[in-house]
């Protein structure tokens, strides 16, 4: 595949996975560095989460997972934006966190969580 | 719930993720510490792995993720095998840690799949 | 032990380390996933902390280090009070931070210790 | 080396990575712990960054990795400052954080990026 | 205190804590690099082992939690020895990761208890 | 640029980095999952490696850190012989390890050296 089509990819999964108002956001990185964004965009975004074999669900399960695990708790809200998205619940979403609370630990569970809480309280006003 | 229908919980779904083989294995820290062990069974098994929500397809998908994510790669072989026996393909799997890689990079990426091609090795013959 | 017990048990042990404000902090987790909340109180403050062999200071010493190792500032606040309340004293926390230092390198040391500032200047004032 | 002398290195090399204005914040960290002040300067800038072997601008090659690499981007800010100053160009710290995309993923490549898009920014103005 | 003292000094802390035997394994490092061992032993056992305000014994706790925290298991056997030796029973050895279970997850806890019972079991014999 | 160029770009930049006999086992990871194989070949190698900007030397001053930083010591062995391909010394080799130790701390930084020991002896050999 040739990278124009990876970018194109990539740019179509990820307005299947974030909101206008989410994208424009990300898009501070392209200002910083075009180099970086067009890695993320092609790579990330176009080769890996458009592959199949897994669902965009299962995928921000797996996202939602090692953000938590690795502690990236910066990247945390836009994906659990993502998760609902795709199609994943609140019910769904909280219980990952607990799952996760028996393999990191507490700490990051309770920080997942309340980041959580925040992403669900702006969503319903 | 009773402390001791925790653990019958427990034990009941620990036999539908992890083979009699495998689960004798486990039992070498019930030896090394029994409260360490009551308490992998009842909380682990039993209060999260055996609640609703997700299915056990889903739990070893996080616990997997977790665990290429925290480099806790002695505990994989067997979440490997679980995730086979739950009902995961080989396919899944190696997507899981295809995914991964965009997310904690290739060393980590590059160690699970070797052990996976282990495991799944292992399995065929 | 019945599950109301060892939620009570947790409580009890909650009330010897955290104040009232405190604890009225962490019980937003509660009105985001009560589940959680349950398993933070009756696991994690019912059936771990309220064991005997080590006593709430050595617990906060070790909770204090785990924090500090991971990097999980955002929970290491509550705790800093936690570990005064239950007896350690300022050397003894400043001590703690200082040994981290040789084990997880100087950049968590220092946001500790900078953390560990602002909380001993909050209880003077 | 006679510990006065350790310490006066390690201001020394510290005078040559950051400015007086950060020199200044990082003092903070004297008035909590004079001990842990001590080390730093003694040790982390004394005996580490004074040794010879490695330039400045090496070091701080590897001081942004484990940085971002350990996610402690709360110390990252002052590094990239220390990397200017020592002779690393911007397109050459963005190239540091694009390598590591791809040994640590995505998400802290990000974050990095983003605290290095403000500092650069900062220097700009 | 000149160099030469808290080289001596951490020669006697380390002999405080580790065999013969096990301090003949350490000095594989002095081998490889002279100048990490002097680091080791200077600061790391001198300057900050030989401090005051905690016992070797409380010292232990840190150091057993930051290893199973990090999953520095590399390092784990020598210290569950030194914690024995400096007066930690194997119950609060087994307290210590009990209570890391809630804080760094059941994987890394499992790996150190495994590791743990392997050290007691040697020491029997 | 096409996918197979990048293809083409990454396995000259291996051929740069590892030896004839590095490269067959690493192609262990080829024959259980081509699709991640051929990412850490385009990707990796080819889109990140190849880039301009910082010699490979200066990248693996960045991977090797990034290595030691997140434990990924199974990773480390190739990369230590690819270092010393490209043009660094055993002297700068150490040097990262001890810089590193302020860093990520002595655990970590004792593992890498003893790593560190056995690929130059095997070289020596």
């Amino acid at each position: 595949m040739e990278t124009e089509k990876r970018y194109e990819a990539g740019l179509d999964t990820m307005k299947e996975l974030f909101s206008q108002e989410v994208r424009n956001g990300m898009e501070g990185i392209k200002q910083i560095s075009p180099d970086l964004w067009e890695m993320i965009v092609s790579f990330g975004f176009g080769d890996i989460y458009s592959r199949n074999t897994l669902s965009h669900a299962q995928r921000e399960v797996i996202t939602l997972t090692t953000l938590i695990t690795q502690g990236a708790f910066d990247q945390l809200r836009v994906h659990l934006q993502a998760a609902l998205n795709v199609g994943l619940t609140k019910e769904e979403i909280m219980e990952i966190i607990i799952h996760c609370a028996g393999y990191v630990g507490f700490p990051k569970a309770v920080h997942a969580m309340g980041i959580a809480g925040e992403v669900f309280k702006g969503i319903e006003e």
